[in-house]
Parts: C-alpha cells; structure tokens; sequence
C-alpha cells in the first residue's frame, strides 16, 4: 500500500490554498479577526423550484473532530515544508466561532444562506471546503429524491444506487439524503446500522443463475425467507419469471408472506400490465409489482402515463449520482470582516454578471407566510438588526429586476436560520431523521403548487430588504470608487 | 446525532439483497460452492475509446478487512431480526477466495473482465456491491482525467475539485483518479497526505476581500510565501487583478518566485491572451498563466483553439463528477459454479438484447500486440486452458458481428490479470503512485491514435476466442432448451 500517513482525521479534508490563506492572516496577525461567510447556492438544481437542504449531521460531526492530528502535523512539516512557528498555532486550533443554518429538510432557494459563519478568520477559511463538498452533495440528493417523490405519490420508493455511487460516502449519505427527501428505504446495509433507515431488498439475478432455474432459486429463496419478492427477469420474464413465482406461492400458500415480483429490465410499462393480469388470474391480486431499471422521475412519470402497473419504485444511478446534474454550485463568500479598529466592515465580491455579485453584511433569512392561506409569499433577507415581523406591512421586490414588487401584510416571519455552534460550542441537537423526512412534506405544504412542478415551475421570491439592498448598492459604489483610484495607468 | 451503531466495519456496504442471497445459499448448505463472477462495464464512458482502470488499491483495503464487526452483527439480529444460526455463521466469516484483476492504470475496454472472483459463493455474493461502488466511480474518474490530459499534451493538470465531490470519499479516491490518469496535483490535501499526490493551490479570493484590494491581499500573501500564483480577478482582472500582481512581482524581486497568475472567471481566451501581453511587457516573460473555471476536455480544446495563453489548468467539478456521463455501469456476474458432484458448471444470463448476454466460463484477458510495430492489435478472451501464445496464428473476430474477422502472426499474447488474493491471501502490492501513472502513459503507446481521438474514436477490438465463443453458443442453447421444458401452460 502507499499510504503514507494514517488517515487519522477530516482536519485536511480541505483545499490546499486554505492553508496558506490561514497562514498569511496568522503572519499578518489577523487571523483571530472575525469574519462572517454565507454558504449558498445561486442557482436550484435540476430547474426545480425548491431544493431541500441536507448535509448539516454530517457538518456537525466534522466541525466536532476538527483538530490537526499529529500526523498532519507531520505531514505538512515533512512533505509540505510549513515552519514551526505556525505548526505551532495549528497544533491547538479547534473552531470556536458560531454557525447558524437552515434545518436538514429545510426548503432552500437560490442566493439565500444556507449556512452564517462567524468565526476567527483563519478557521472560517479552513473550514469552507469540506462544508461545501458535505452540502453540494447532500442537498442535491435530497432535493433530487424530492422531485422523484413528487411523481409518485404515495407509492414506495427504494434507494438502490450504491454501486453506481461516488465511492462510498456517497453512497451512505446518499442514502440518507434520499430518505430525508421522501424515499422509503435503502438497499445499503450501512446506511441502515449509521442512521436507522429502514432497509429492502431480497435477491438479485445471481440467485437464480445460482440454481440455474426461476423455480428451484424461488423455492429455495421461500425457505428460509417468509417476506418474498421473486425477481423475474433473468431469463424470460412472462413464460418463466413469473409463472414460476405464482406456482411457488400457490405451493406454498400461507407458509410465506408472497409479496409480489420484481422487474428489472425489458419495457416495463408492457411487462407490468401483463405481469399485473397474470397475478390477479392466479388469486394475488394484492401482490405488488416492483419496477427498477435505470428509473428517474421522468421515466416514471411515463410509465405512469402509459398505464404502467407498478406498485413500487426502486431508484437507484439516476438518484444516487444526480445524474442529470451530477453537481450543485454552492459558494462560500466573505460578507463581512472586523478592521483593525476592532469594527465590522462589510466586504463584496463584484462580478460583470449581478447574479454573481455578492450581498455584503450579517443576514437573516425569513419565510413570509400568509397567515391567511398558510402558503408562503417568499423568503425575505434581512441585516441582522432588522425584525421584519414588526412590520405591519412588508414590501418585497426583486433583488434584480427591482421594479417587480409586492405589499404583504398579515403574515408571519418565520426566522430559517437556528444556532448551531456558539463559540465553537454545539448547542443544536440534530432531530431524528423520520423527523426531518415529516419536516419535508410540512414544509412543502407552504409551497402553492406552481413551485412544484416538475417542468418550468415559477420561480419562487428570494428577495432582500430594502436596508439590505441599500447596503449592498453601498458597498458597490465603495469597490467602484476604489477600483478608480486604484487602476494603475 | 441519530447514529445509532458504531460505523466501524465497512462489511455491510452492500445491498440487503446480498446477505439474503448469502442465507438462502447458506440455508442449503450450498454457500460454500465454489463460484466464478466477472467484474466488467459494457460500455466505455464519455464515448472514449479506451477506459482506465482504478480502484484495486481500494479494494484489497475493503477485502483485507473484511469481517464483521460486533455491531454489525448486533444491527443484523437487533433491528433485522436475522436468526442466531446464521449469525454465527457470519461472525468468523472472512474473504477465503481468489481475486485475479487488472493492474490499476490498466487500459480496459467494454465487455471484459477487469476482475475475476473466485471463491465460495456467499462470499463471493457479499463483496460484490462495494468492488462495484469502488470501481465505477475511480475508473470512471481515472478515464475522465486521461480524456482530459489527452488535451492538456505536456501542460500542468490540477485537480481542484472537492467541494463539488460526492461527499469526503469522492474526493480523495477521486484526487488520486485523477493523478493515475494523467493529472500533476491536487487541492486536496488529506489526499495529499495519504497517497503522496503532490498538492497545489496558493490563495482565494476570499483573501483579497479580507484585505479589500489586490495590491495588499498579494503583499501579505508573499510576506511569508516564496512562491506566488495571485489570483487576479476578484474585483477586475485587467484593470486592477494583473496589474498589481506585476507591480508586486516587481517590487519584491527576488524576495519572491512569482510563478504568476490565476484566472478564474471571464472570458479565459481574452483575458489571458491581454494578461500575457502584460506579464510580457513588464519582463515577466516565464509567469504563467493557470486557468480554472468549469472546465473540461472540450472547454480546453476550444480555449485552444482560440489561441489561449493558458499555461496550466485547474479542473474542479466537470473532472471530479464527471459531469457529462456521472456514472460508469460496471456489473459483476455469475459466470460458472460448482455443482453437486462438485464439477463447475457454466452459467449464463440472457436477455433480448445481445450486448447483455453474458460469457460464461473460467476466462483469461490478454493484449495481443503487434511484434512489428509495438501496437496493440485488440484484447482477446480465451477460457482459463488456452494459450494464445502457443498458437502461430491467431484468429480474431467480432464477438456479435462475427463475419468482421482478422488473422495475426508474430504477436505477443500480455496476460492482463495478475494475481491479488489467493485464498484469502493478499499476494500483490500496489506499486506506487508514481509508477502506476507512468503505467497508463506506456499502456497508452501500444493504442493507435484512431483510438485515442477524443471524438468518435474508432471501437478497439475486444474478441474471444473460437473455444470462448462456442462455450457461450453451447451454454445459450442450454438455456433455451430449459427454458422450453419450463414453460408453464
């Protein structure tokens, strides 16, 4: 093997250039300054019109273990050449600044934080790249598992993308996002022991090549196991899979719990209508067809449109890897930093395109919601001093197009963001994942129905204070300003 | 935190399906029949022609220990209700079988195999899901990156893509993907500690907001760093990013190694060709340009195309998720099994389409190559007693469209699988990082250009010998005979 030093700790699961921007504030004196960074993506993914956040378990336990371990000590003395005397501040750096995000389960839009840091510089900058590889990742599983749950209902979905998964944290927190999002289980072992997600799945293909027929492998299979589903597919679906599955259950009879059939290849919107006569002729008209193979919200939602007779869904490469947008864009971006004078100074970051300009400042982010209907008007960023909730009558505008503008009164400021660290304290307990998979479908029901289609849903209001907006209009004229002084001719 | 079992064994990252396969087979008291499963994709992502092969490392780390733990076998009579008997079966149970495979660097083609199993058969069945996590994803990347480094020629590639990974794993087994198929670093730096992939990264723009301008956020940055990539575009890349980045360079002198600059935004062919002009003028002749920004082989080719002045590229999502095709479709099937009396007996899965029968039988992969001319004439599958190396004149023909045929003399027949486990014993050692590297840059030598394009590259042969095809010919109509017996009126 060519491992050269234990893996031992998350503490370097980060961006080289993180070190030495710790490196150079610590040399400048400046590390210990603190500084605010938001975490958030500005564009949903999959055009969705909501994702839902996911990731903050594992952001926990990172922020839990993060201390340089010995070995990375030795690693960045040895191989990378750091000096002592900043080995020697990294050697007892533990994070003792505040985080405030979003719940797990949380609908999340587009230029909203997710996440607030605010802690000594240099550790908000070690920090930022594994909170962006656990969230990009999750959130996008979560929020792709919400769109597939949207088509199906109440009909059951199974997680089964472990083997097409990204290595294999991938595949377990995948799992769980999935679930998080609406899925009903997981085929991962794993991921059922870590976080209690309930867990299916009976044979594959390889059973019955094992005893070279359906009817020997099912019988077989029925021995030991009373809950069956038979996987019909391997070698004929409609002369073998499945006459083979209803003659070991009419053999059996009560000694098992004949579940139904699974599908895994072939057109399954055909192959289930059959399979669906053939059950009912033979006396199982409760038994359910399970439909896997390459499936995603879109397949599904033809199969379902040509009449398909499928029961329940196993999900599996589409989902696990999001393959149809293999990656969410979330950025982590200085907002705002102490000066010398020990004030906070808000900081920008200018783009020739505005959706990429940044909004300076400490914020809150509120849900509007109608108290009338109960549906939300949209999310509304404040500074921190404001309280929108003490406004009897709440202007929103669009933080681009600001001529788009809307009056809400009667309506309740729900604050999204909780205290998760103080002072590098955990203060928040994560709820039981059925809980957060509840907090999903409560939350959905602020969405009217037209943030929720699948296709060109409307786009749903993120919008920014009017005190916001001034101060972010502020602290671009300010870069302008000096960008004009600076310019070297 | 709801975890509610230690995650300290990775034995149960496989599908449930697996472990009720391994009872049903266990049940019968067939579990430890010797077995034969293949491990191969039957497509080449990205349309490339040739794929490389990554994952072994991580797969002897998987298979070494596997075992299982005393919470797993907890979480499986606990919360699974699996019965004592079985249990005990699985508590001493360890990985007693034979693993041959492709080297890693290894090129490797659709339809065949790049890992042999041999081992009784509930083993065999339980390792499956996690060598395919493993192996779909590294190769996948690893293949990725040679597209990418086809571009590149001599240029510098760096890996600088964690935050948009698939969770932590993807991320580091991805850096090192990346570094076996052609790349120099990696941002990543426990990747860094743990395989000795060099690391690189400088600093973000977060830097330059701290400080509020370029000219001091460069000064600090080189107080205390001798070698310095500024990054020029956080407020204007021509108007203010270069030339501070100069007006340093040149104050500081020898004080520093000014390398040069990073682009990461904007137009990367305009602005790098005007960056160069002034990096020229201001006797900077040797700074490099390095330039990341979403891209990917095809972004490259065109910025080339235009005439870019890019020394060295930064490639984060696009390589890491392998955005375009996000997931290699690796199976592992069951190609022959001991029966009763104790002989192996070839097995087979049909189905409709012919690309996805499979080939049963004991196999051998070798490398036909060209005497004359050192390329490579196409792979050839023989069943485990051939020797193609005996033979004067090999005939090779198109394993579907046999009529397509070709005869070769004067070959040398490379045997591809080497030895990984043999009963249960680790035999191989993974050569170094280096090394294997080097390994997919002289493998690469023996393929015609025709197969490297990066477009529409023409299909590399993969055949199988007369006594392999025939063996398959037999065993499809085995089955088809059965199949006609079995069919139920």
């Amino acid at each position: 093997m060519s491992s050269l030093y234990p893996d031992d700790s998350l503490t370097l699961h980060t961006d080289l250039y993180q070190i030495n921007m710790a490196e150079t504030y610590w040399n400048d004196g400046i590390h210990n300054r603190k500084a605010v960074f938001d975490l958030y993506f500005r564009k949903i993914p999959f055009k969705n019109g909501y994702a839902i956040f996911a990731g903050l378990e594992k952001v926990i336990e990172y922020i839990k273990q993060f201390r340089f371990s010995e070995s990375d000590i030795a690693y960045l003395r040895e191989d990378l050449g750091y000096q002592e005397d900043f080995l020697e501040y990294l050697k007892t750096l533990t994070f003792t600044g505040n985080i405030r995000s979003l719940e797990e389960g949380e609908l999340v839009f587009g230029n909203e934080p997710i996440m607030r840091i605010e802690a000594p510089l240099a550790q908000a900058q070690l920090i930022e790249t594994a909170l962006l590889n656990i969230i990009n990742y999750q959130t996008l599983i979560a929020t792709k598992a919400a769109r597939i749950k949207e088509v199906v209902g109440s009909e059951k979905l199974m997680e089964f993308g472990t083997r097409r998964a990204h290595e294999m944290d991938a595949a377990i927190w995948g799992a769980r996002a999935a679930y998080i999002g609406g899925f009903d289980s997981t085929s991962n072992i794993r991921a059922g022991k870590k976080f209690g997600i309930p867990v299916s799945g009976t044979h594959a293909h390889a059973l019955v090549q094992a005893y070279q027929d359906d009817y020997t492998a099912f019988h077989a299979y029925a021995k030991r196991h009373k809950n069956c589903v038979f996987l019909v597919d391997t070698y004929d679906t409609l002369n073998s899979g499945v006459p083979n599955a209803i003659k070991v259950a009419k053999e059996l009879g009560d000694q098992i719990n004949f579940i139904g059939i699974r599908l895994d290849s072939g057109d399954l919107a055909y192959l289930s209508k059959e399979a669906r006569k053939m059950l009912d002729e033979a006396g199982f008209p409760d038994a359910k067809i399970i439909a896997s193979s390459d499936l995603d919200e879109y397949t599904i939602m033809n199969l379902k449109g040509q009449g398909a007779k499928i029961d329940s869904w196993g999900v599996g490469t589409k989902l696990i890897t999001a393959f149809d947008q293999a990656a969410l864009g979330a950025v982590y971006k200085l907002v705002s930093i102490e000066n010398e004078a020990g004030q906070m100074v808000d900081t920008i970051k200018i783009s020739g395109n505005p959706e990429k300009v940044t909004t300076p400042g400490l914020k809150n982010v509120y849900r509007i919601i109608n108290k009338k209907n109960h549906k939300s008007e949209g999310d509304y960023i404040t500074l921190e001093e404001e309280n929108p909730q003490e406004e009897k009558r709440l202007t929103m505008f669009h933080p681009i197009h600001t001529y788009i503008k809307k009056y809400v009164s009667n309506f309740e400021a729900r604050e999204l963001h909780k205290d998760i660290f103080r002072d590098g304290k955990l203060v928040y307990s994560i709820p039981e994942l059925n809980n957060i998979q509840h907090f999903v479908k409560e939350n959905l029901k602020l969405l009217w129905e037209e943030y929720r289609r699948l296709l060109n849903p409307a786009e749903y209001p993120v919008d920014l204070s009017q005190k916001c907006w001034d101060n972010k209009m502020k602290n671009i004229e300010k870069i302008a300003e000096k960008m004009k002084q600076s310019y070297i001719e």
